[in-house]
């Protein structure tokens, strides 16, 4: 499978057309952005954590019933996909309070939530992803209703499966973004990344935070907790 | 009826106690606030023209299916209710994008949304009434699942409502918030006031704004607008 044209940069990927018809090839990169990109930096060798962590876990959701857009892993910060049409609305599932959720609510981080509390965030750097309620994606024709409850139910069976995966390793799944797409046939897959890109994950036993939080509040140590998610997750 | 100890005082409000059990009397301030109290002044008249034009109003939401909080009319500031525990959600609906929802999502103000918009706010002034999720009051124990059901259900048809009876009058129903509170029976009512502190209201002819966004945005004549509101309301 050979790499063509790009066909577009984000902050943490750089997404080609391929060969193979219907397909693309998507690098993982080491820049990563924080604040809506205010701030810029390199964590290395989390191209190639966050690339195999997702490719590892994106059959085992598909097993479990979560289609996904993954394809195969090409090589160590490359992987082929399946082009989508994306759906741009960002869904965060929260099992405990942490983040712009804690801060919003004037909570502590690590209460954990009764049930799991779902957002959705219109897609669009340039206004920062911001909230928006429940329906505002079919009132704005973002989305269908049925892809959006479609999103909806897919979100929640991966965060679930997410949870007891990394419970098994001793990790605490806090909160995670998925994005979703539609295929030619209109049939909805998640989309882009599983990774400490994309979650909160903290060390079960020492609540030690194994993710982008690291890089976002300055607390060191980011390339280790990076490298350490991967080991366990590929355990 | 008579008022009697202050139980609680408000941007635009003062509740007493009354001899009556489980009666409250209300009473409306020309105090006005805007953008979480940044902003302060007084609009002359404006108690008055709350008070009438909720007093006028609830009681016809009653007759469309939606159970309110009013008792009767005591006087052009005062109005008597049946105390509630109150749900800290606000819930705003949204016709027409405006205000803050415009700002969030980069619209111009006046675009009309394929279908209401309902958004949830944990009402706290401290933390500047944020929006939240829509499963968020649940999941942290504001409302039982029912009662939320209910708010929205309510909320959809008192807005109906109040589409067609300020059509008639030449009136524009933008966007409006809802309070909702339990009696002790555990029953939804509405709740607070239906005016134009709480709504955007556009002449259907001009798009002229005829509520407090003229206070907000220091456009003048905000008293005009205020009795011009009432007037046509109780006509």
């Amino acid at each position: 499978m050979q790499k063509q044209k790009l066909k577009y940069e984000g902050k943490a990927k750089r997404v080609f057309e391929s060969d193979r018809p219907g397909l693309a090839v998507i690098e993982y990169k080491d820049d990563a952005t924080a604040f809506n990109a205010r701030k810029k930096g390199t964590v290395k060798g989390k191209g190639r954590v966050n690339n195999l962590m997702t490719a590892h876990l994106y059959p085992l959701l598909e097993q479990a019933g979560v289609p996904t857009h993954f394809v195969e892993l090409l090589g160590e910060t490359e992987q082929a996909v399946h082009m989508l049409s994306i759906v741009p609305v960002e869904v965060i599932v929260r099992n405990v309070a942490a983040g712009s959720f804690a801060a919003r609510l004037g909570l502590n981080e690590g209460v954990p939530l009764d049930s799991p509390v779902i957002e959705y965030c219109y897609k669009s750097d340039e206004l920062g992803d911001p909230l928006v309620s429940d329906n505002t994606p079919v009132a704005m024709g973002w989305a269908e209703p049925g892809v959006l409850a479609e999103i909806r139910r897919l979100s929640l069976l991966a965060n679930d499966f997410l949870i007891g995966y990394l419970a098994d390793r001793d990790i605490r799944l806090i909160d995670i973004k998925f994005e979703f797409g539609l295929l030619p046939d209109g049939s909805v897959v998640l989309a882009d990344e599983i990774s400490p890109d994309t979650s909160r994950l903290w060390d079960a036993a020492s609540a030690e935070k194994l993710d982008k939080d690291r890089f976002r509040r300055d607390l060191g140590g980011v390339e280790d907790a990076y490298q350490q998610i991967l080991t366990r997750v590929l355990t």
